[in-house]
């Protein structure tokens, strides 16, 4: 009888491993960081002993959430500037407020609001691109949470990066080192966008993403003006520019995917590109369908993400699973494509293993990091329950998220934050608000 | 000073009425079932006095919303069978279990769950088409909601209405005649749809609901596959057939409206057909995208409608707005289509006047019953708050439900129903679900 620090004992266990199929009356060890078996009850207790053992019943236990694009901190900007077209909201709202309030300690708050509310709804990892990730990384790590933060690179001079380029690739590469032996926190590097970002800087970021084994995240092919922008300057598509010079591989995260060729397509499966379909972003901003049961056909991992807050409102994966699994039946006339299975497996599995965290997380499997979720299903709205993946991918709320771990770690108990001081960081959020209204 | 039952003071408070302006620090003075005033809470304050204030920091009072299209008693029904094609999804599962388990009592318990559901969600109003609505009735007033329960017709014999027609109009009117005196519950009657009512039984559901001043209620143009059906038959489109038949007016709330013509909005516009928008249900069943900005232009009032659990999988109005306000976006390629505002208008004020309840509910004016929902904004996915609108739109959730009032009684307080019993509730669905999956 080996003794672990936790037994989480699940009416339904969902470890997104193997058939899919559900553990009834399942079990999860927990030992450190490490999930050390998962199982049946029955074969869990014979073999394990715990002083904590969570009770299971209804109650459904599954990988913690990933989200795979975000800019956590533009959470600060969530309903600023709304309904508005897409050039106005950037360029009358988004980038003057951006220019006018991004600091270090902007970016720290902000990101903790944004982790307060990913846990709360069950996330446990994402995927971020944005400026001042080294106090992202501080922030984050304090609470517990688990992500890849990629610096951003754009071509001109911003801010605190006022020698353009060489300054985003220096604090870039400061950030790799600083995060080097973290637990937590993996790093990448995030040229913007082919709009924003020359092949040079692409190339440069690439380089430095090899240099150091790390992720690269940009923006693809989001909308139909960028793609004809793109094919005016290099008469290439996107995906066909960024192939050209090399930048196209397993280590890239590519959010939104939605304007792309049938070459694009095959072009993404070859490099075994990940997309991060972000849907909700998608629609709000009218950027369209990403064809995603095509790219899923074409063997493309897709995992889901929020996009930042600005744009969707909010950051909840549990969201993006039920619109996902919805909308593209009504694109496609057809009702089967992204089933709650397909849909659950993007929020979990494929999400970390586009984010290169394969080994690390994405599902409930002896030697992975204890990352996971307990769910209570005895609710109005998640009763009757005939198939609990139905029941997790289109009725089940950020409300219904009970308990969290991270790490091994409880930073969600039974619905209290453990390690967020969430009074604080709310009235941080207030403070922030106040000055940015008056401004 | 008058005195009233209740002022309910509100950080921000929504009217739904005029200019839609936001009032700050506004209140709601209740008496008895009605609404007396609603203003600043100055202005409140210096007429009216009550014992029971409730406060007002950090909450936004809103009209009760509006579900302008459900089968209630469907939920029990919720995630049996999900990510189908349509034909497989209604004649192997649906139907069949619709004819195994439905009677008066599988309805009252259902439609228990049901209000407890929607209640928790801000929803103090629905649009219901089924069988046995009288149970239904009986049960919703024993809880303390509102409804319009329309009988449900088809040409064919089925369960209790072994004679076909003659049964279903003779127990319509039965039910009709019920609830003439109700404060609650008003009725209608509602053809299915154009696939199984011959043009009879439309007329004669005209005549029932014009004899008795009710409502009337149908599944119009939802799937191209009925359009085609129904060109076949009649050689016309649903809405250009059921207008040949006298069977359009004001009366009726057609739910769906997704493959229209240009003439079909023409006629609808005409003849003052409200529209019960269910785009969550439209996308799960692969059912399209319902022109909603054309119908909005044309002058069509426009409610939305969560259709029954099976098909969507919940009952969340908020869900609904969220999903409508961003889907059009993309659908048209236009982020300012189906704004903050306009989705909620969606969700209050016009869903009650496409069910002949605008007198009653849906805005928060001196003379209409007081329907209303106390919402928390003190929430992580809620800050920092820079427009109230967009936040409920795209942020809020069921779970930032803290309070809701229905004919100026509390149903829901501080988050816990009052009026219905949530352990028996739930208890009883738990018993049918066990039921339902042994056989």
């Amino acid at each position: 009888m080996q003794n672990v620090d936790h037994i989480i004992r699940a009416e339904h266990l969902l470890t997104m491993e193997g058939d899919l199929s559900v553990i009834n009356d399942g079990a999860v060890a927990v030992s450190g960081s490490d999930i050390i078996a998962a199982g049946s009850y029955d074969d869990i207790s014979a073999k394990y002993s715990s002083d904590d053992i969570t009770e299971g019943k209804d109650k459904v236990v599954f990988p913690g959430l990933i989200n795979t694009h975000t800019h956590a901190a533009m959470v600060y900007f969530r309903g600023i500037a709304d309904d508005l077209p897409l050039q106005e909201w950037l360029e009358k709202h988004i980038w003057p407020n951006e220019m006018k309030w991004l600091s270090s300690d902007f970016v720290g708050d902000a990101v903790e609001l944004a982790c307060l509310e990913m846990i709360k709804g069950g996330v446990t990892t994402f995927n971020d691109m944005y400026f001042y990730e080294e106090t992202a990384g501080n922030r984050l790590t304090a609470i517990g949470m688990r992500a890849v933060l990629a610096s951003g690179i754009i071509d001109f001079p911003w801010k605190d990066y006022s020698q353009g380029p060489d300054d985003y690739f220096r604090k870039a590469e400061e950030h790799i080192k600083r995060w080097q032996e973290s637990e937590l926190v993996t790093t990448g590097v995030a040229p913007h966008a082919t709009f924003t970002c020359s092949p040079e800087n692409y190339k440069r970021a690439g380089e430095l993403a090899e240099k150091y084994d790390v992720a690269l995240h940009t923006h693809l092919s989001e909308t139909e003006f960028e793609v004809a922008q793109c094919k005016e300057r290099y008469g290439k598509t996107p995906v066909e520019h960024l192939d050209s010079i090399g930048f196209l591989s397993e280590r890239l995260s590519a959010a939104h995917c939605v304007w792309l060729t049938e070459k694009d397509i095959d072009i993404l499966a070859e490099r075994k590109v990940g997309v991060a379909h972000c849907v909700e972003s998608n629609l709000k901003l009218a950027s369209g369908f990403a064809p995603v049961p095509k790219l899923i056909e074409s063997g493309i991992k897709v995992g889901l993400g929020t996009d930042g807050a600005a744009s969707n409102n909010d950051l909840s994966i549990l969201g993006e699973i039920s619109t996902a699994a919805k909308v593209h039946k009504a694109v496609t006339g057809d009702p089967t494509v992204v089933n709650s299975k397909t849909a659950m497996l993007m929020a979990t599995k494929n999400g970390a293993e586009i984010l290169g965290l394969g080994d690390v997380t994405g599902s409930i499997k002896p030697g992975k990091k204890a990352d996971l979720v307990i769910a209570d299903l005895k609710q109005p709205h998640l009763m009757p329950l005939y198939d609990v993946y139905s029941q997790i991918a289109y009725a089940m709320r950020p409300s219904d998220i009970e308990s969290v771990m991270v790490n091994g770690k409880f930073l969600l108990k039974d619905g209290s934050p453990t390690t967020a001081d969430e009074d604080a960081i709310l009235a941080k959020a207030r403070s922030w608000q106040e000055k940015i209204k008056q401004n």
